[in-house]
């Protein structure tokens, strides 16, 4: 298979994880024979810093002209508490997912068999531990309309949902949970916000379609504290953007690392793959970044266009590396295993 | 000292836990030699089914009167699938809290010495921990305008804060903070909304008149990982309603059951004290319920009126109770002992 990938390091440790993925999915088009063509752009605060913009033109007509992208992370310290800024690294985030289409975010988490003890919670809550979520990507109050009053005083986001929107990506989490174990999990808060009671009753339509898997709610509130309390009980959480934004991070603790975490980003004709953590700017050129979450992105990259078989083998490599302990200090606290070197042991494994 | 105390039992498990909570009251106005005076009202899904109303007329008569409100819980799963339902519990809690002005609901969390092991979190990551989420409540989308179109097709609601409301709970949260560790995370999303980015204006703004404070940001999805990964770095917490509401469930999970947290809401002229648990409603009847949650909401009663030496014999009355394990199932798996047993202990122990 030929594939055209369009490469966005981002910002911090984007660039180093990043390159370990491409390292990776080079081992695998050498190996099973695959044509992988590579190009790089811009995105983020490097990006704003050289064009002004954080998702600059040229960076969009790339990935529009690409079958993927393999994105890194974005953020900088330096605009974070300025609320004044006109320009955000965020907003190239943003503006690539809107633009793009993603609608759908899936997060796989996962409790690794090597790293049950890594985990804050105690390994009889997480192991076994097997849950999705998907998370909407490109509505709510993240796109809603912004204001502030004129004299400053006063602010809003307008939290927005169609049913339209809705419905693609219930269809989406729906069809997933019907080859996992046939639960869905919808997590709202419909006591309170009319917008989630349009997922309720969006939702509750289209499970009549799926009529194997099984439908739950679950105010987001109690979300937060199941997810700790008990994470084996969900398969699939179907959620809106801003519940999705939190839920996923607080699930990263059952890995053990945030470090380990990959994600898809998928639309009608685009698909963006990254991993879950920031720019970690305090570990910037260290190699102490993790870049398994990157390396296991290229993995889901693959699986989008049923590259099972060459996922699978990512997927092995990076257990080895774990069982090898061939790990970053995340995992392993003292150990002076670098980036390049995790991404090296899992190239050649492969 | 006369106080006249409010009880709303409310729905669910609310009255059986009220009941107790007022108990321990009666015990110690006895042994203080204080004149409590109870009056009770209706609340919730039992006032919707009496009266039509979640929160009648007569109830917010009796609030206007009273010195405090002790509030059970609210809420009935008849109405929680039905997105059609014109009147909902929940109504009746939000507009309590708006009419009588509750802006700052104030939520610790502290990991018992006695409960280390029942946490789903490691000993080692929770002992200490010992926190205090001060969460806006009547404010942000929880009240912001809510929208559905005329076809049913798109629904939203208004998130929107003023520099005003921010303030007001802001001086509070910094004045806890200068008598706690001095310590104040922000926690809000302002790399994406317009209001968090008013938040954190206002709260930078404000820490300049305290400067024994350390003023840290945090991001709701980071803080919804660090909350588990590592809850003793917290001391105060200041966040907008819907994140506090998120945060502070989540965080009930550091103290072994949700059934120990107790919750003050207060606001210029009135105050409300409740536990943070909901209704419950598959514990109903069975005298299963904890009832500590609303005891140590009877305690922060006591708090507010300066009743300190009382609220303290309350403390070492729960302490008392969880060591010598009479303690309800939540905590104490195969307990035969019930609701009104602890009620019973703590009150005698005063
Ligand atoms: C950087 C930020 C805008 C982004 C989000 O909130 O979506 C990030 O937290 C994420 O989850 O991908
Ligand atoms: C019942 C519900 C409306 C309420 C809230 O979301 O505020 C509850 O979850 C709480 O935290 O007190």
């Amino acid at each position: 298979m030929k594939l055209n990938i369009a490469v966005l390091p981002g910002d911090g440790i984007g660039p180093e994880v990043t390159k370990q993925a491409k390292k990776v999915l080079e081992a695998v088009a050498h190996q099973f024979n695959h044509t992988f063509i590579f190009k790089e752009a811009l995105v983020g605060a490097v990006a704003i810093d050289k064009t002004g913009e954080p998702f600059p033109q040229e960076t969009m007509d790339l990935c529009l002209n690409t079958d993927a992208v393999l994105f890194g992370a974005i953020g900088d310290p330096k605009y974070d508490n300025d609320p004044s800024a006109k320009v955000r690294p965020e907003q190239g985030l943003l503006k690539m997912r809107k633009d793009l289409g993603l609608f759908t975010n899936i997060r796989p988490v996962k409790a690794f068999e090597q790293l049950l003890d890594k985990s804050p919670l105690k390994k009889e809550i997480i192991k076994g531990a097997d849950l999705t979520i998907y998370r909407e990507l490109t509505g709510g109050i993240y796109f809603g309309e912004k204001k502030i009053s004129e004299d400053g005083k006063t602010a809003s986001d307008l939290g927005e949902y169609s049913a339209y929107e809705i419905e693609r990506i219930a269809h989406a989490a729906f069809k997933a949970a019907q080859v996992r174990r046939k639960k869905l999990t919808l997590v709202d808060k419909a006591n309170v916000l009319e917008s989630s009671r349009l997922w309720r009753k969006v939702v509750t339509e289209i499970a009549k379609e799926y009529k194997d898997v099984e439908l739950h709610y679950l105010f987001v509130d109690n979300a937060a504290m199941q997810m700790i309390l008990n994470p084996t009980q969900f398969d699939v959480i179907l959620t809106d953007n801003l519940f999705g934004d939190i839920i996923s991070d607080e699930a990263s603790v059952i890995g053990g690392s945030i470090g380990l975490l990959a994600s898809a980003s998928v639309g009608e004709k685009h698909a963006v793959f990254e991993p879950i953590h920031g720019s970690y700017p305090q570990a910037t050129g260290k190699g102490i970044a993790n870049p398994i979450a990157s390396i296991l992105s290229a993995a889901m990259l693959l699986e989008h266009f049923d590259l099972h078989e060459e996922a699978a083998v990512i997927h092995k490599a990076v257990n080895k590396s774990l069982e090898l302990k061939i790990s970053t200090p995340d995992i392993l606290p003292d150990s002076k295993i670098t980036t390049s070197k995790v991404g090296d042991f899992i190239a050649d494994y492969i």
